[in-house]
């Protein structure tokens, strides 16, 4: 371990100058004006990972953006870890909001602030400097094999693809991702689980025109109001959702599970007082713990119609438009819940409207069993350089891919995550520990360690 | 009559290229940038003024943009009218809904499409040129004062203050303003009423910044959703407002006036067809006529928060807002009924969210009297010059500057208004038929003549 320490100490400035210079390049999915970004991202990984020393490294186009990949088979006997991680990340806006350039990594009492330096830029490339350190430290003990999308933060459609066409080049024995958080450095922990993601654009149309509010108004159905009633119906006065069937397929944990599950440390105090709300929300009869973990929500990620601009315009808007996502727990079905809304949505509306419903995209919720080589591997490792055990958590997030490689590669899935709930993740001042950063480089090659020791046995 | 007809023929063509070289100008108020257009066209008009043969012709400076004066004393004995119009402009916007540029004046099948073309500089105009053509065919039978402004689609606050500083040089016995509609130029009609208008912006704000909707949504209010929440609050299953006492001083007609209003010709098929809308809507238990004339509505006129932009991003936004205008009627009083709304919508937040509530302007509601001398000389007027006497109607528009007439200055207003409802007023493609551009500046002439006989009666 001391020499891994060693190496670490020896190229720290190094690692971080190379992490900002990968967190320069404004890699936004979801807008086209980013493309270019997009592909010389992925072109400094595939250099970097080569650099690093693995094999056979490539920038694999895709109908959207590339995949790169690469691998290091030390012998094809010993057990084989496929590291997941995205070089793509969510839009900066709203810009105004940031305290340094979202794409001018700043460091702040020893915060990286950029965006991607947790979501997964910071995350993924932890993986790259700890094959850098395993292989300048006696080899890595495992084989290694890399996979980096960039299409991970608009749902990872083109690697479902990729995946499907590869499976002999991506038999391996486990999937390691680090793209989820950590409670703490103090109270180091596992996420066990992942939700699904169902992700709606809807739109609604009154009158054929914006129309003038004095001379129409109080006569024709406001497309904004008519909205505001329909989004306001999805949940009951519980904040349960509305659409039927929505929690038919719902797996419910066991109060034990639950019992469990709220052991995590949880302070809303302090919860509250980091979102400055003076009040929670949610869903009657679940903690908070509960209502990000393990169950399923519907939220308003965007609404907008009529005049926005500066000043007063009366005008009667003639459409007014919605993005709505669901996160989805195990058992739900991505596909199943996307039309279950789309079916209700469209029968909620009243005729003085028109409603048009169109999915964005989705992904599967997942878990991992806590009782897996993987898993103990990732236990371990966590104890001995933490000093302690991690506690099992759900994730609230959705990594899409998680689900796929299960049906596709057999594989489940390890989430070592060594992000924090307040870094800000698809917000401005996203940030990332650099003692975080650093951890994470030495935790890894320890996961490699005892895979392969564990997987002997 | 008829040399006023031959002065008009023989100047057509002049008359629409003068009102083109007006509608070029994007003088729109609500929006700081055309500050630099809206002067030059308050010079253009002041300039045809003088060019007509009005006397003392001057832009009076004011806090916001400027008010064009002009007048022609004939003699101290005879009646004074006022007339009253506005320059500016609402915004253009959307723009890629306008099948021609908002400030290209365009002609198709006879109708002039442009900003501004019929709300009010195609209207106002008219009153320019009628001027010209009293001048130019024995001289107008009344003192007339022009008053045109700058601010009628931001809320005339300016204008205001000019009244009352200058009750003296305003003194008149009537204000004839043309900025409203006809049913049709085989129905002539004449508005005897106006609505209120109480303006405000609210904002939602539940985190102190953008979340990730995985990790935070479920467990923390979304502004949209309570956002969306509250404005359905504000009306009833039967669309009444549900904001305690809205409606205690709205005036309630009797049954026969009621019968009187639903009397003028209203084709629901028409009406639908022309809007692009299978149903109706609006407050139970009264017609459409009802609910545009003499009903107070609740309209929200723009709605935003979160990601709207390209593609998805998973965000449980900070902040969500809306523009809330409602039309008020005879006797609601715009203050009484900005702070009835500020008051009940703080209410009705829930503690999970902050809200804040801007008014942004207001005007009152006005009735005009139909058995003036001045309705009369207009009922004479449009009877000559259209062959029908006109219907009277209740206009569901607001100009909030009647009511201030009235207080400050003591006068009535009458409101001839040549223009139809399915003009686009706000709307995209703003039109102006060329037809009731003429007929306006044919008819006008002959109010002042009415007004000058019947004031002698």
């Amino acid at each position: 371990m001391s020499h891994i320490k060693d190496y670490v100490e020896a190229n720290k400035q190094r690692f971080l100058d190379e992490l900002f210079e990968l967190l320069r390049f404004p890699s936004v999915s979801a807008d086209s004006k980013y493309k270019e970004d997009v592909l010389k991202t992925a072109d400094y990984i595939a250099e970097k990972l080569t650099s690093a020393g693995a094999d056979k490294v490539e920038v694999c186009p895709t109908a959207g953006n590339p995949i790169v990949y690469g691998e290091k088979i030390i012998d094809p006997s010993q057990p084989t870890v496929l590291v997941y991680g995205h070089y793509d990340v969510q839009p900066p806006e709203p810009l105004e909001l940031w305290h340094t350039p979202p794409f001018e990594p700043t460091v702040r009492d020893g915060k990286i602030f950029a965006r991607g330096a947790c979501d997964d830029k910071g995350q993924m490339y932890m993986h790259v400097k700890a094959f850098e350190v395993m292989q300048n430290t006696g080899g890595s003990p495992c084989n290694i094999k890399f996979m980096i999308e960039g299409e991970e933060e608009v749902g990872s459609e083109n690697l479902g693809l990729f995946v499907k066409a590869n499976k002999e080049k991506l038999a391996a024995d486990v999937v390691l991702i680090s793209d989820t958080a950590m409670i703490s450095l103090e109270h180091p922990s596992l996420e066990t689980g992942l939700r699904g993601l169902s992700y709606l654009e809807v739109e609604i149309t009154g009158p054929n025109r914006d129309l003038h509010s004095g001379v129409y108004g109080g006569a024709v159905a406001n497309p904004a109001t008519i909205l505001a009633k329909m989004i306001t119906s999805l949940h009951d006065e519980n904040n349960h959702i509305t659409i039927p069937g929505f929690y038919d397929d719902v797996l419910e944990l066991s109060k034990e599970e639950r019992e469990a599950l709220n052991k995590a440390p949880f302070d809303e105090a302090e919860y509250k007082s980091d979102l400055g709300i003076d009040e929670l929300w949610g869903e009657k009869g679940y903690t908070t713990i509960e209502r990000t973990g393990i169950r399923p929500t519907l939220e308003v990620n965007g609404i907008w119609g009529g005049y926005i601009g500066e000043g007063a315009k009366t005008v009667l808007p003639s459409k007014a438009s919605a993005k709505i996502s669901m996160r989805l727990v195990p058992n739900q079905q991505s596909a199943t819940i996307t039309s279950l809304f789309q079916k209700h949505f469209e029968s909620i509306a009243p005729k003085s409207v028109k409603v048009k419903v169109t999915p964005h995209h989705g992904g599967e919720p997942a878990v991992t069993p806590t009782d897996s080589v993987a898993y103990k591997a990732a236990e371990k490792a966590i104890e001995e350089s933490f000093g302690k055990a991690p506690i099992p958590c759900r994730g609230g997030g959705s990594i899409p891919i998680v689900a796929l490689f299960e049906k596709e590669l057999g594989l489940k899935t390890v989430l070592m995550g060594f992000g924090l709930d307040s870094d800000n993740l698809h917000s401005p001042n996203e940030k990332y520990d650099i003692a975080n950063y650093y951890k994470g480089i030495e935790t890894i090659p320890l996961f490699h360690k005892y895979f392969s020791e564990l997987s002997k046995q």
